[in-house]
């Protein structure tokens, strides 16, 4: 067998595995991507973070603002400093099917819908914010050439 | 048949779909997805913003930081305002055999490897910095209870 290529060559990125927001009140934020948008929660530290399972292998991040300014040791190694203020933006994927008991369910909880798009591809999009104001979006397919 | 539970009750999140970076210079910060870390560039604005398929059907979108304080119009509705700073961070998948290839990628390309970590569970993290300064992991799997 002729490798024409060496993959060696070609290292690829595989998708993102964790997306991270920056929130003031950390059990606030949780409680509302577990008991809201029903993500399951995974290892936490009350004073940094909290990480979700977010569904397809992928994990959300929660940090304390402010409490990763400085670098992290861990027993592995250590995390260089990171952080972020802002009204940031995230999207999360559903099915087409969920659409309609997502908007239901969030308007039952009380969650304001900010507003509602529906994309040339077919997809369909609403948006909401997080306690942080952070501005959370639920996707449909049909949004993106790869999704 | 008889369904037990009705499936509308349980809506659910399917992973991430849009990871977002706010970034001060969008064509500097595209050149780097693009080339360093070799994402296939999408559709984009250059006053506004740049999207990057990141492999496993899930996008990064740049945007140009403070270019979305306003509801955005767009054909399909309304996307309403967001916005970011801080050296934030983000992690993006990669495989086993791809760490030290793409280790010597970024050295290559004058990257600093900022910080490298060996987890519990045998993956490992390599840590750089975008031309934002915003913290960018390289993981492979072996980090999370899902990943």
């Amino acid at each position: 067998m002729l490798w024409i290529m060496n993959p060696s060559d070609t290292p690829r990125i595989n998708g993102v595995v964790e997306s991270i927001l920056y929130v003031d009140d950390l059990p606030r934020a949780a409680a509302f991507y577990t008991d809201v948008l029903r993500l399951v929660p995974m290892v936490g530290d009350p004073a940094r973070f909290q990480s979700f399972d977010a569904g397809a292998g992928r994990v959300l991040l929660l940090f304390k603002r402010g409490g990763t300014l400085q670098p992290t040791a861990v027993p592995g190694g250590v995390i260089p400093p990171h952080d972020g203020h802002g009204p940031h933006h995230i999207a999360f994927a559903i099915a087409v099917r969920d659409y309609e008991p997502w908007r239901q369910r969030l308007l039952a909880a009380g969650i304001a819908i900010e507003s509602e798009a529906h994309w040339e591809r077919g997809g369909r999009s609403l948006y909401i914010r997080d306690p942080d104001n952070h501005l959370v979006e639920l996707v449909t397919p049909g949004i993106w050439p790869n999704y």
